[in-house]
């Protein structure tokens, strides 16, 4: 794996639900028994401040489920603008049947500090989960609980605290997916 | 409780996941027993498409739970760039203590057609759910499933199954939270 990307940096673990408090879409990545694997999910949401926890809901069809499962830990990302097409590719194909889709849609990974998980390059920030093993939930809804053990984020874009949205460069701007291939980028701050 | 709002219009339900697929801020609402509540959540996502189903985290402390879990019904509606302040304020402060919340911080309602919620004027859309009672996910976690029964649009910024964001009103664009008073609007549409 390659070294650490630059401007990436620690977000203090009582700041880290701000990643995803926005409603970004995020790519979820594992990896168990020396297989890794990464695809992406709109439905990722914060669940709580201290510890903070996340939810993701991982379809039962997919690779990365398992290497979840298998490992009890996992990230969530977040891509920016650029990665669009990365994006959706690595949502839409599986490595069940595409064993090297990684590698075919352009995927750099690198590894967490100290932590067996595989981050994706180019993202505006990353949060690495351990699993809390819910079997209802993950049998019935799909839906995985983590408790986030380490966050950081591209320096340029989260600082002190906060998204920089209107200073960063427009790329590192975070996606949000519809459907279709259609996604927004977040927009212009509001502060009342 | 007033009439419907002009723009009101339906949103199938195989396509209400999309309502919530870019991540907005919500504000959630309920009435049990002839009280009505509603407060601002960040921690809302989509759960399932068929049927549709949504997440959302309710604290303990928040006297809309209690509508939620007494009367089994519940709304998410996700509030516009105008409504900025009164989606801080109403997520600030609590019925508990300020029994007049709504009227103070100027929340117009009226009735969700053919159902017992009461909606609040002025959002995007807005989903009309019913509870899957899940005691252990609303004990430890403070988190709610509801199934989608019902769901619309103001049709000038959600029409035909897609986000008109780029063509309607910017004081339509949806809102997304991030920490001490601070939103950011959604942005431009990026198609890939």
């Amino acid at each position: 794996m390659h070294t650490l990307p630059p401007h990436f940096t620690a977000v203090p673990l009582d700041k880290s639900y701000r990643l995803l408090n926005h409603g970004p879409t995020v790519i979820v990545s594992a990896r168990h028994a020396g297989e890794h694997n990464a695809m992406s999910a709109a439905w990722a949401c914060a669940l709580d401040f201290a510890p903070p926890k996340v939810t993701v809901v991982l379809d039962k069809a997919t690779r990365t489920r398992a290497l979840v499962e298998g490992s009890g830990f996992f990230a969530l990302q977040l891509p920016t603008v650029p990665m669009a097409a990365l994006t959706k590719a690595i949502g839409t194909d599986s490595a069940v049947t595409m064993p090297d889709k990684l590698r075919r849609h352009g995927v750099q990974l690198f590894d967490a500090p100290g932590l067996d998980i595989p981050l994706v390059e180019g993202c505006a920030a990353w949060l690495a989960c351990r699993l809390i093993t819910e079997p209802h939930n993950q049998q019935a809804y799909d839906l995985f609980i983590g408790e986030v053990v380490a966050a950081w984020a591209d320096d340029r874009v989260f600082r002190d605290g906060h998204w920089q949205f209107g200073t960063a460069p427009a790329e590192l701007r975070t996606l949000h997916y519809v459907a279709g291939g259609q996604f927004y980028a977040i927009g212009e701050s509001v502060v009342v």
